[in-house]
């Protein structure tokens, strides 16, 4: 159907900042990390097929992990193998500029692959308010109501009512401090970015060519050769010269300064489970532990029973493998123990 | 030979402040918690049996640990297994009665199974002066040289110089606190009670006679059946009438204040192992582990790599089926976990 809109699933980023959960090999969207039988990437399908239909669904992962991909979402027929990782803007690029040419109408909606939405009628009316702003020929964004001053996620500014019923984006900014994102919430109109993006196909290209021409370029000649012999050659030419940016960089930030973005706000309990907090907020207490003088989060899958003793707000993360142990005010920087891994020789556990 | 000298080892005691590497069916003296390949048992035999020979020593544990014992010690010839827990005096005593039947001028020396010596001629040469005190009538026991003012161990306070070489014994005093035990390193003069008796086996059952004379008639019962079919039967019946009670508060206490006990002064290297403080002192690094701004005690076999982030003085633990998760501060305290457990469907973990 002409003016369908369509899914776009980039599935990049491996989460190191839930090691040893998430590996290089079998990344965050990967896991089943809320014991629910469903992996993350299973949960964004769940929520996003009711809205497109399994052909309008369009997965852009990297080729390590297609076929994990395609055992997990076996309906999905759309896949795009990144032969590297380009970060999101070539990624939903491609994807906006495959879609284009299946439906030159097509309004195209971008959502990560590894986040968690509680209420998922409330994200379908929002994301129906982004459809329409975005037929108007906005890049409409859905926004999160901020739950806290978090310091974790960027904020989007919000502005004037537009006639679609979404807000102006004012500005996108950069994760600020504690004390600045609390200054957003008593200030009201904030936003987290959660990286959701609702356009049309026509309307990001556009604007892709007048602000990223080269990249533009690039995608407009794998799009070009996709459905053909050349697909592979053609893509293994011109990936590894597209510009490798975000989109909130490439698009998001410029394009709001134009006033050419809405923002909808959303309240329907977002998480993305960024780090062991983020875990620890969502998650069932694991039934194989015990607290003495403590409390925390002990998940994994590793099978054995974990006593805690005299920690407050302690992590412990055991896996077949390997065993983490923490506290949530360390959670973000479980990258760092990520980062030592890969300066010594146990590259094994990444 | 006549007037020889018998060690003792009794075995008792679970250990619990090293669960989960201790456990009810695997006490500590079972385990080789320091990677040299022989249990603690193992080590306490090697050290004994050049002062005794392998038929000099008697070894005193629970019926459930037998097989174990016997496997690890396959030279052992004398072994009393206990029906159930009665603590050290009951243990020692028996063992005494058992030696003075064989060797009636016997010196027997009782040794935990469970603590580690560093400097093995240096304890030789302090065994050998305790025997040299112990023919003169007294009961001899070698004083650690304390290390600082711990807290975990109970104190000698010797008097005048014997003219065996060792010390006469003021009193014992049980596990001070901090300050006091500050005071006593301060005063001189004080040593760790390590549980190391060395006396004449007549002298020891002299005293028993006289200070718990019920026990002493149960354990005289037991010694005359122990080499006759009735052992069985016998010691269904007056083993479970024995007095539960230490041999420091039977003997050690009492003995000293009539003047008849002596201490040689240790300074051999000594540890109880008494809790994971005192195994990371004594441990080798693992070599399965990594700390990011932390640091601590990583050990135990359940073969996962083990990152700690963020926590100073860490304990980590892990076994096949169990992971424990403290702070040095809190090692003491472990026994709280097993305790807990106790009180839980999780029994099967102690």
């Amino acid at each position: 159907v002409t003016g369908s809109f369509h899914a776009i699933i980039p599935a990049g980023g491996s989460g190191t900042r839930l090691w040893p959960l998430s590996r290089a090999e079998r990344p965050k969207f990967l896991l089943d990390v809320t014991g629910s039988g469903r992996s993350l990437v299973q949960l964004t399908w769940d929520r996003l097929v009711p809205l497109t239909g399994p052909d309008g669904i369009t997965l852009v992962c990297g080729q390590a992990h297609e076929s994990a991909i395609r055992e997990q979402l076996p309906d999905l027929t759309h896949l795009i193998a990144e032969p590297s990782p380009r970060d999101s803007m070539p990624a939903i690029g491609l994807a906006a500029a495959l879609i284009v040419r299946r439906d030159r109408d097509a309004v195209i909606g971008s959502f990560a692959a590894d986040h968690l939405i509680d209420d998922v009628p409330k994200f379908h009316a929002a994301v129906d308010q982004a459809i329409t702003a975005a037929r108007e020929g906005l890049i409409a964004t859905i926004g999160i109501k901020p739950e806290g001053p978090s310091s974790a996620f960027g904020y989007i500014e919000s502005g004037e009512k537009l006639t679609s019923g979404a807000l102006a984006v004012s500005r996108f900014v950069e994760k600020p401090d504690t004390a600045t994102a609390q200054q957003y919430l008593d200030h009201g109109g904030f936003f987290w970015n959660a990286g959701m993006f609702v356009t049309r196909a026509d309307v990001i290209l556009r604007h892709l060519g007048r602000l990223q021409p080269t990249l533009h370029e690039h995608l407009t000649a794998i799009a070009q050769a996709w459905d053909s012999p050349a697909r592979a050659s053609v893509l293994a030419e011109h990936w590894p010269a597209t510009t490798k940016i975000a989109i909130d960089h490439a698009l998001a930030e410029p394009v709001s300064l134009e006033g050419g973005m809405a923002v909808v706000p959303g309240d329907f309990g977002w998480s993305d489970i960024g780090d062991y907090l983020a875990l620890s907020e969502i998650s069932e207490p694991d039934p194989d532990c015990v607290f003495v003088d403590a409390d925390g989060l002990v998940t994994g899958d590793g099978g054995q029973f974990v006593a805690v003793l005299g920690i407050d707000d302690a992590v412990v993360v055991r896996t077949k493998d390997a065993i983490l142990v923490t506290t949530k005010a360390r959670a973000q920087d479980v990258k760092q123990v990520v980062a030592t891994l890969k300066s010594t020789a146990r590259t094994d556990l990444l």
